[in-house]
Order: structure tokens, then sequence, then C-alpha cells
């Protein structure tokens, strides 16, 4: 059914996607091996490659082939390959057209300086090592917006780059929904006296903890056959094609949680993009369709199977085997409420199901700041400090456990990566209520260590699609019309503590 | 002293030193890290990304800012840094323009499902599953050749791509001028009672291998922090930039030298790309000057450093204490004829330094026979026994210890890389000679442990350079304008085997 101008589409943006991963399999290698005298170059090698995938998508020969494809291929109905590939493929170019290769080749370029920057300023707890090119790194932000016509917010191209269709306006009519419910029900488990989790903070060899959760990644369904998992700073999932997915995790020797939830998390990014239909290989469909909806996937692994009752039920007696006396006169029960302690803490990462999504409203308030150009990066820490003090009523002493935390305003764009996180969450929460309906035993299933159920709803209705059609379009669909909402989040979010508070 | 033209013609060749250096990276990930499901779409980004940098080097307006810098230059003193950039810049060119951009493709991708074919025929033993894959490669390799005009042998043009300057005659001549002294030899050692080696075939933990290897190499002056260590099927050192050159390595628990003198082997190699100057970064001076030259480092290194008496007056003390138990009755000297056994064997990268040339003479020649039309490939693994016959009188069983032994028919061209092994071989011994006129005490120095004379007198003579000038023209540098000479390397292995011998 193809024609000859799709095929020499096809085959030209092949070559884009081809150094797309060649890309990620350098910045893979950043993270995890290379020797720190690589750095200047790999910085250079990033750049050219950004710039060269620029250059063959903004070609004059791919518009012209573009639209001599679509001219062929309008007949092709809606749910065809075909369609949702140019769909794409217009949506990119259009996208990738309005930048100049010279902007793209500028703003890797600092990034790449800034992140390296970054990675020693942040131990050193030193902010103003990094001030100037953060400056640098909001305006590269604001500048992108800038070549997109049309918008309401200066936020809005940033946010529709990663969660297409959404904007500044609904990601804050979703934070609103969610805010009130979430502070209300910070206070209610912090009134009580929290979960005691001890039992976490024990030591915990490196080595056992990596084959623990190596045990349960292989478990729930990643396949080490197209994967790997190697040891990082700041975990991540990255996918150079639909067989080489891989993750990277830490680990603390003083605390279990983690390594081993962030190593769920990773995995969870990664089985969507293993259960990507095969047949997209090599093509833009063949990665996950939007940050938000990416993010549902490692958070429902993470949280809304990693850290419930029934999981545990079925791992808890090979944890105690993994960790010989270190849960002797422990209950599964202590232990679930160990790893659903709520706290407010200062970093993100680590933060619980209840309070992180105020994390997030923090980085996120201050991203529209900064765009908006009512804070300067130098006052950025002090607002930093305000802001947790008054949110959670705690002390930042160290900016590296404030404002250095994260690693995203220091490689990538300052804007639409944050409201990711809590789309994910929301939206996690959304698709496991519609599994539940479809697997009425699901619980049981996850007590006896069977997954498969889970992965294979998943798969079907999920994973395979790849970007095969755009996220709202994915998430209506799951959602039998419904679209994004807060309520099922909130629903799941208090009546499991409600339970476990009783 | 530059001018806009250069600039530019140095921004847009450095483009091309980085795709190229991309390209290296994930070829190392392939062979180190990646796991088997990325095996088909690594060999199509790799494909993508050779085809990239042709068409960036070949591009008219390349040619133009290479006339233009080259008009611009030319009163450019003959060792300044534009000459040297000028005149690699025209050669790469010549050479890429000739070559279509749809056969670089077509070549990578065959050479990387060959590779990926011959990495599980190897063990299986199984050379019909590599054979039609290899006689494409051969119509490949003549096909490179047919793009060149004026040559006098088939196999020149790509002699030369390694080699510069050299031919298929020179080889053969050089070759001549060593076989029948090498004959000699082997046939007055093999006459002999052989050394005794079984020290080197006890039991070695292979962590205790790692870190004895480790520490060799780092005081030969590897440099760590611009540089790692993996492991892999067949070691190599790869270069991604002056700061990161990486070397692989391999260990048998059941056999000390393998992965002793592999891994100084790969550092010799290193030690020249870690040694050249940083002013070359990012350019295409910035690499070893030509197969013959490295590899005259990595032998250097392994065999008239590593295998000499004086480098064990220093290591072995320090073997002996990593490896507790395993050297206690034996002598110095006794070690020392261990490491130097020499015997007609089947793999040549275990060969001792008597018969190693033997092994790439038997290699060259069914090149040229396969080249020139003369031995199909379906008959090479026969041809290979009858020549191990008549060469070592031995019987080769398996084609995995046969025909199937070496990677390179099986990921590059068929021809224009064996001949670099014994050019390096002899090499090593003509630079070691002048570097023993230059340090007088050099065996002192290396029996207590000091490799920096050494390291200094080859970086300010060889390494610095990197590509500066034709291998051609540093070789008569170094040999005070002797150039290439097998007296040397006869006097050094004929002197040391009558020593040993006695």
């Amino acid at each position: 059914m193809s024609s000859k101008a799709m095929d020499q589409l096809r085959s030209a943006l092949g070559e884009c996607v081809d150094i797309e991963a060649a890309a990620s399999v350098l910045y893979w290698d950043q993270a995890t091996h290379m020797p720190e005298g690589g750095a200047p170059a790999r910085g250079r090698q990033l750049s050219t490659l950004s710039k060269i995938a620029h250059e063959k998508i903004t070609n004059p020969k791919m518009e012209s082939l573009l639209i001599e494809a679509e001219n062929q291929c309008n007949d092709f109905p809606e749910d065809s390959f075909e369609h949702s590939f140019l769909r794409v493929a217009r949506r990119n170019f259009e996208r990738a057209i309005q930048v100049p290769g010279s902007y793209v080749k500028r703003a890797s370029q600092l990034r790449c300086e800034l992140y390296d920057v970054w990675t020693r300023a942040r131990p050193d707890n030193d902010f103003k090592r990094v001030s100037s090119l953060l400056k640098e790194n909001v305006a590269l932000s604001v500048e992108y917006s800038s070549f997109f016509k049309g918008h309401a917010h200066v936020a809005d191209p940033l946010i529709d780059h990663a969660d297409e269709g959404m904007t500044a306006e609904m990601i804050k009519t979703l934070f609103s929904s969610l805010r009130p419910s979430l502070v209300n029900l910070v206070k209610e488990i912090t009134d009580e006296k929290p979960f005691d989790d001890a039992c976490l903070r024990q030591n915990f060899p490196l080595q056992a903890q990596w084959s623990f959760g190596e045990k349960i990644i292989r478990k729930l369904g990643y396949d080490f056959s197209r994967g790997r998992q190697d040891k990082t700073h700041h975990p991540f999932m990255t996918s150079f094609s639909i067989g080489d997915v891989r993750i990277t995790t830490r680990f603390k020797e003083d605390d279990l949680s983690e390594g081993l939830f962030s190593t769920i998390h990773e995995a969870g990014h990664a089985l969507y993009e293993q259960g990507i239909n095969p047949e997209y290989e090599g093509t833009y469909l063949a990665a996950g369709v939007s940050a938000g909806v990416h993010e549902s996937q490692s958070r429902l692994w993470e949280n809304l199977v990693g850290r419930s009752r029934s999981f545990w039920v079925y791992f808890f007696p090979i944890l105690k085997e993994a960790f010989p006396d270190r849960f002797r006169n422990l209950t599964l029960d202590e232990f679930y409420k160990a790893i659903n302690r709520v706290e407010k803490t200062l970093i993100r990462t680590d933060a619980d199901e209840v309070t992180y999504n105020l994390h997030v409203m923090l980085r996120f308030d201050f991203e529209m700041q900064m765009l908006e150009g009512k804070l300067a990066v130098e006052d950025l820490p002090e607002a930093w400090r305000e802001r947790i003090k008054s949110d959670f009523g705690l002390i930042v002493s160290d900016d590296k456990d404030g404002v250095l935390q994260d690693v995203h305003w220091f490689s990538g764009p300052v804007g639409g990566v944050f409201q990711g996180y809590t789309i994910g969450n929301v939206l996690a929460a959304e698709i496991f209520e519609k599994v539940t309906q479809a697997i009425p035993d699901l619980q049981d299933q996850i007590a006896v260590g069977n997954f498969e159920g889970l992965l294979n709803w998943l798969t079907q209705n999920v994973y395979r699609h790849g970007s095969k059609m755009p996220a709202e379009q994915l998430i209506r669909n799951i959602t039998s019309g419904k679209g994004l909402s807060s309520k099922p989040f909130l629903n799941y979010i208090e009546s499991k503590y409600r339970t476990l508070l009783r």
C-alpha cells in the first residue's frame, strides 16, 4: 500500500532516527562510563549530531518528499501506520523548521557545558558556579519559545514539545484540581505519628540490592536481552531501538528504598519502550508518545504496583532471603507502612506519593516565573528556600538539597519537563483504575508474582501503540473518552492512606 | 595566521571528525556492553553515520572551501599545522570523492551483519555460515579498489588506505627480507627443547589479573582519567578524542600471558593516541598516522619492553605478590624464558615474537589470492589447513582455530590490514634501537620501573605528531633518513634468542 515517496520519506527520516539514537548512545556513555577527560569532545560530538539531525529534517528536499507522500497517501485510513507516520513527520517538520540550526547547535553546546559544570557544582554545593550558565539556559528557553507564534504563554511551546496539546493554562488547572486535596491529605497524615521506616535504613550491601532489584524487574517483564542496567548519579531510561532499551539506577548502602524504587521506576519506562510494536522500528512512531504518558508508566509500576501491599505479599519473603537478618521480626504490614511513609522532605526523587506533586508544583511555578522574567536566576536559591519553608516548613541549608538537586534545568530546557511528572501520577491512577476493571483479580495475580495480565493489558492498550496516535487520543481511548482527570488519583491516594492510617 | 576559509574548513571537517568519533562510540558499545537485541538497529545506525560522514566530506561546498583555503594558505611553511591540516584534508577528500555514498552505506551494512554472524559462527566452528557474506566482503573490497585508478595491484588502494605510501609490492619485498631468517630462527629454536611455560598455565583469578594488568599500564603511563579499560572478546583500542582513549582486553583463567600481553599491547596503542599534541584535537591530525606506525607502538610496549628481562626485574616481585604461591620457586630467568617460549601454534594473537610474522604472511598471501580471484572463499578453509601444515607442521582440526580466528575479514575490508602488524614489528625494533642510542641506560631505567624517559622520547618523536606528517616522513625522521628496514628487527630477535638459548 506504500508509495515511492513514502518509502523515500521513511528512509530519509530513518536517518534522523539513527542520528538521534547515536546521540542517545553518546549521552548514555557520558553518564555511565566516560572518563572525565572525554567531556569537552563529547559536548562537541553531541552538538554536531543534533545540528546534523536538524539539518536533515529541515532540508527542503525533506519538505517536498513530505508533501509528495502526503499527496499520494491522503486516502490512507486514519488508523493506518501511514497516516500516523505522516502526521508525526509533519509535526516534527513544522516544529523543526521554526528553529534555526545555529540555535540547535548553540543550545546543545551550552547545555552540555552546563551539565558538566553542574555535576561538580552540586556536590560542592556551589550554585554560583552554575548561575550564569543557567541564566543563559533560561534565555535559550525563552528564545526557543519565540520561534513559535500564536501561543498564549511563553512556556506553551516547551510544554507542547514534551506533552503535545498541553498548555501552561491546562497544567495550572490540573494543579489547582490537585493542590487543596493534597495539602489537606499531607496535613492529615503528618498530624499523625509517622510510619516507622527504620527497617529501610539499615545497612544493605550494594551487590545484594543490585541482585534483588534485577530479580524484581525481570519478574515484571523487563527483557535483559533487549536492555541492560548500569549505575549513574541520576537514574534514567534511554532507548536506542526497540531491541536496546537501557535503564540506570543508583543505590545507597543505608537506604533500601532509594535504589529499589528508582529501579522499578526506570523499568516501568523501559517496559513501555520494549513493548512498542516492532513494525514501528526505525521510525518516530517507535517511542513513548509524551512525557506525561511515559511517566504514567514509570509511576504506575513504581507506586501503584511497587508500593502496593499485594506486591509485597509476593516479594517480602524474597526480600527477607536477599537480606538475611534485616527483616527478621518485621511483619508484612509494618514493611508496607515503611515504604509508604509520608514526610515533608527536601528531595523530590525521594518523596512519597502524597508530597511528590507538591515538589513538582514548586518547580513548575519557578519555571513559569523565570520564563516570564519575574524571577531572576540569582534570586532562585533564596526563592526556593522560602517556598520550601512555606510549603513544607523545612529549612534548606544546602543548595545541593535545594535548587541544585535536579538535573533538568542544568541539562535541558527550563520549562516543559516537570509537568510530565504530575500528569504521569494522575494518569497512572486513571489507567490503573481501568486495568482493575478489566482484570478484577489483578491484586490476586500480583500477590502471587504474576504480572503477565497487567503487562499484557498495558502493552495492548498503551505500549504497542508507541507514538501512533497523539497522547490526547490515546488517553481518551484508555479512559473511555473521559480524558485526563485528577479524580482517580485523588481517590487512589486518599483511599490508600485512609486505610493505612486506620 | 589563519584565514577565514581555513577556519570554515576546520569547522566543517571538525563535524566529520565528530561523526566518526560518534561511530567509534557506537562500535565500542557494541563490543563491550550492547545487549544482543541491539544488533540490527546498531548496524543501521552505524551505516547511517558512515554515509553522513561521507556525504559531508564529499560535499561540493567542502571542495570549494578546500580550494579556497589552499589558495589562501599556500605560503604556510611545510612544518606548520596549516600545511599538514590541508595536506590531510586534501588526501581524505581525494580518497572519499572516488567512492560512491551508496557503496559506503552498503559496505558498512554488510560488514555489520557479517561481524554479527561471525561472533556466533566462530564459537560454533561453522565457516559455512559466514561463507557467502565473506564472499560479498571480498567483492566489496575489490570494488573499493576499482574506484581508484593507476595502481599496480588490486590490493594497493586498500594498503594505501591503512599505510599511506605502501604497496603490495613493497610489502612482498619486506616479507621476503624477513622470511628466510625467521624460518631459520624458528627451526633453530624449535630444534631445542622448548622453554617451560607451565608457570603461566596455572589458575589465575580473573580479578587479580585485571588489577595486575591495570597496575602495569598505569606505571607505563596510561592515563585513566582520559581512558578506561573494558572486557571484550577481541581486544582493541579506540579513541573518541585525545581526552578519551579506551582499551579493551580479555583474560583466561588458566593462561596468564593472554590477558597480560594483550593489555600491554592495547595500552601501547593508547599511549600513542593519548600523547598526541592537544592542539590537534578535533582535526584529522589527532590520530595515529598509519596502521604500521600504530602497531609499532603496541608491539614496542608489548614485546621490546613487556617481554624484556629488565621489565620483569621490576615487575616479577610485584607479580609474585599479586598471585601468592604461584611463582614461589621460580627464578626471574625461568619466568623470562616462559614468556618468551617459541612454539608453532595455531592462533596468531597468542604467537611469540618469532613465529608471529609467519602468521601475518599467511593471511597476507591469502588476501592477495582472494583479491586477485585466485582463491575462492569456499576453498579458503582447506587452503588455510594446508598452509598451516606446510608452514607449521600443524593440523587445524577446527576452523575456529583456523580461518575463523581473526575478526578482520569479518568486520572490515579484506586486504590492507594484516601487513600493518609486520610493519609494526619491524618498525618497533628500529625505533627501539634509536631510543636505546638516545637513552643509553634505558634498560636500567626500565629495571627500576621508570618508564618516563622512554615515554617522553616516544611522545616527542612519535606520539605528539599524530598525523602531522606522512608515515614515511615520520619514519625517515626517526631513523635518521634510513626508512623502514627489517635489519634492526632481525638483529633484535636473533640476538635475544641466541642469548636465551645459550
